[in-house]
């Protein structure tokens, strides 16, 4: 069965779905989106993820056409169309249609239903190793469409024989291009808590973690990298993805350590009482 | 009669144009554009056009899909087709359908054919007032689709009684949202030469302009706008427009200058020459 979509109140297969060229989010980059999964047939932390789509739309001045309420039974549907026990859903928002392509009148809102691609299992068994770009996203809080840069990156993480990147900036880390960035020091689990876009899975962790290690959200240094015992990647498809190289640093010993292991097998566990 | 746009290859009504939702404009911002007139049924400045969007296309990793000379022909297609003496043409390249949403395979390319929005009289005759922002566009040399900050400050522009908004940064000034700037100083003309996209009709102007005046390419600081006679802004749309009011600046005696006036009428016996 095919992959359904909602857009501006239409539900069709997604491969159906077309945007017009006036759209703000094709002609301005003015567009912001989410992305999640569903486990057991429900959408996974879906408080959480609406109230962040919905601080991204208010940070970008676009009226959401749909509640809470209303959304959560298009979601329902698109599941049940896909005929896939679980989907991941991506919202996607723009400035809509403009005659004179630059002046907002009504937002185009999409919910497409997807396939999950779940991250690759030799990268939770050995490690990622990820590149170090000088760079702080613009508004880097909201999850707007923009990712102009990892994009130009592309190359170069390829040659590196790298999966990601590592943005810092005057000697503080943030961010990777998609994903938040944890420490494993000591007992410490430190993470930065600016200049990044503030992942549901990153507060999950930290909620899953707090009964057991000392939780220190606070600006990072590339310096503090010479301190970790492990560094993880946290995101909706990486969950917790351990980092074994940054840049030329090698993290300890180079290999998947075992506070990575539990916190994942932990995330797991919480997935799968859903 | 309808305006046609090609896509991919394609010929149809701009308005039964859709883009899939897999496109990377759309999903990461990740997208180029330029934007151009025709003069007595010709493209206007074709070859400075066609120049800079390949180049801003190569800086972005996108292999254009046709050549200079495959392009044209389509551009007199959707000319005719038109029905109208004059439009304006709209490149749009993005990154293409990416099954993953992130990988670029194949870039898409649309050639839209548009209605020629003139600027209005009144902003000519009384000139327009800009707020001050301070930001440098990302890659600013390239004409990449990244408007977001221009289109939050929409609201802060209207709020203010202005039109558009000029950048600066560190003391330095820029160009406005999507056009260049020039100072008038005594018998000099004044623009900056770095962290802008550098405009055909800014080239256009200084060549129109070399023979009577001196020609000064260079960093501007905010402080030299107390110096100025006159300011303008161009750009295609633009052509050259003057600014009387930056910020709470007022340029001279904030009417519209003599200078303005007589490199506009040179812009336009020029376009006129076509």
């Amino acid at each position: 069965m095919p992959y359904y979509g909602y857009f501006n109140g239409v539900i069709t297969p997604v491969d159906q779905i077309g945007v017009g060229v006036t759209d703000l989010g094709l002609l301005r980059g003015y567009g912001l989106f989410d992305y999640f999964l569903t486990y057991g047939g429900k959408p996974f932390q879906w408080d959480l993820y609406w109230a962040r789509f919905q601080r991204s739309a208010e940070r970008m001045n676009l009226p959401l056409p749909l509640t809470k309420e209303q959304t959560y039974p298009i979601l329902m549907d698109l599941l049940a169309r896909s005929g896939q026990p679980d989907v991941a859903f991506r919202f996607l928002m723009t400035g809509g249609y403009a005659p004179d392509s630059i002046s907002i009148v009504t937002p185009n809102l999409l919910i497409l239903s997807e396939p999950i691609h779940p991250t690759p299992d030799w990268q939770y068994e050995r490690g990622i190793r990820v590149i170090l770009d000088e760079y702080v996203r613009e508004m880097a809080e909201v999850k707007s469409t923009d990712y102009k840069r990892v994009m130009l990156l592309n190359s170069t993480i390829r040659e590196a024989g790298a999966q990601d990147v590592l943005y810092h900036k005057d000697g503080e880390i943030s961010e990777l291009s998609r994903s938040n960035i944890f420490l494993v020091i000591g007992n410490r689990l430190v993470t930065p808590n600016r200049n990044i876009l503030y992942g549901v899975t990153r507060r999950t962790i930290l909620d899953l973690a707090k009964a057991d290690f000392q939780l220190e959200k606070r600006p990072v240094l590339l310096s503090d990298l010479y301190e970790a015992n492990e560094v993880f990647t946290t995101s909706t498809n990486k969950k917790v993805l351990p980092i074994v190289h940054i840049g030329d640093l090698q993290i300890a010993d180079g290999q998947v350590g075992p506070v990575s292991k539990q916190l994942l097998a932990r995330f797991h566990a919480f997935t799968g009482k859903q």
